[in-house]
């Protein structure tokens, strides 16, 4: 039996999401599908770096299967994207040791999220960036992307609809955002999100840059452990899983 | 009679090219579906500067129609943007003399094609630019271009399927490429654009900025005035009608 990891890139417009679905047309039921087609009917269940949600894009997440096919990696990349929609890209397939888990394994994530921040709308990126014309103080965001930084109870950011029962403490290792021809993009590495943790505090960080809200009341809300005190979610077009990152010693 | 001028953007990709067609969804077919709802039933038939083909974008396409309503040009924008489809924008909505023509009396007109000229396709950009990875000479480019500026008669670039019969001479003011962040964008300003004729002659300097034809060989091409002796036409997912310009007079 081979293990093989893949790293893929999708647009995430026409997909109710990652996760397969009964009658909705997801990422995993395409790829499997795909799948199954290259082992002739034979069904192949792929093991994801996380889920992403309805609208959310991929730029590389990675996910894993079993397969007793021997084909070189050039090849299956090949093969898949021959057999996947025009809206998932295999960018790399690497075969790794039998161990290899593309979710336990991930010791890092990225994600990025872009707002087009101009008077007008533009109707070429109204599927891959967010849309808002408010003035931001780009000081003030910068600022408060410092306040999400490190080790922290993401309580308070987390969607009420989570499943996760255990410890909401994860580690931001760093959240930036920049401003270039009037599209900001924010950029969150950490060794670990929660459902919606991205969109629910780029909503935050958005109302600090509008003067909507005190860059202080960031603490308060950390503090209360309460979602229902923060702001709303972020739409998911502007959202990218941007890379996930694995010991350099997992591949081979 | 009001006679009302509309600039407009549309993400071509959806639609099956501007003009109305039995069963496709046109640009024209949605713009004239809204229209009539905001005149009660009535058919309002809408004008434009041309055509665009299946695929071709508009970041600024005009087009005129004629109307008994007394509604503010702002308060027109909105109410049409509430109607219309996502992938259709009104930018501006102009009160004009009854006089104006949305074809005829445009001066000017200006295509942009854009190429993503990387080794890796980019999943987000497949509807919204031309995707080739052989590598280019820019300066090649960059002359080729220069070839096509000024009056010529444009029969062999421009499609057999034309229902043009009179002239084929027109008159390009600039057409110019250049290269950022591995994407060639190359502009064209003229007086009159036959049917597909941007996207066959950026074939045809694709063809040189790969070594795959001379600089001298454009000269022949003219002279020949045959389009079977030119390449092929390239896909319409690069292509926007980017503006069109009219005497300053004619609004007001």
């Amino acid at each position: 039996m081979n293990k093989l990891k893949c790293t893929m890139s999708y647009d995430g417009t026409n997909f109710s999401g990652f996760q397969i679905q009964p009658e909705k047309r997801t990422i995993q039921s395409e790829v499997e599908a795909a799948l199954t087609r290259m082992h002739k009917g034979q069904p192949i269940r792929v093991h994801s770096s996380g889920r992403t949600d309805k609208g959310v894009h991929a730029k590389r997440q990675v996910i894993h299967f079993e397969t007793p096919l021997d084909i070189p990696n050039e090849r299956w990349k090949k093969a898949l994207n021959a057999l996947l929609p025009a809206d998932i890209m295999m960018l790399q397939v690497e075969h790794v040791p039998t161990t290899f888990h593309a979710r336990y394994d991930a010791i890092e994530k990225e994600y990025r999220y872009f707002i087009t921040n101009t008077k007008e709308r533009n109707i070429f990126q109204r599927h891959y960036m967010y849309f808002d014309p408010t003035k931001m103080d780009m000081e003030k965001l910068k600022q408060a992307c410092k306040k999400f930084e490190g080790t922290h109870d993401f309580t308070s950011f987390c969607s009420a609809r989570t499943t996760i029962k255990g410890s909401k403490v994860r580690t931001l290792y760093e959240v930036k955002a920049y401003k270039q021809d009037n599209i900001i993009e924010i950029i969150f590495r950490g060794n670990g999100f929660l459902y919606n943790m991205v969109r629910i505090i780029v909503g935050v960080l958005l109302d600090v840059a509008k003067g909507k809200l005190e860059l202080e009341a960031i603490d308060t809300l950390f503090a209360e452990k309460n979602r229902e005190n923060v702001g709303v979610t972020i739409p998911p077009e502007g959202l990218y899983l941007w890379n996930v990152i694995y010991e350099k010693s997992e591949s081979f």
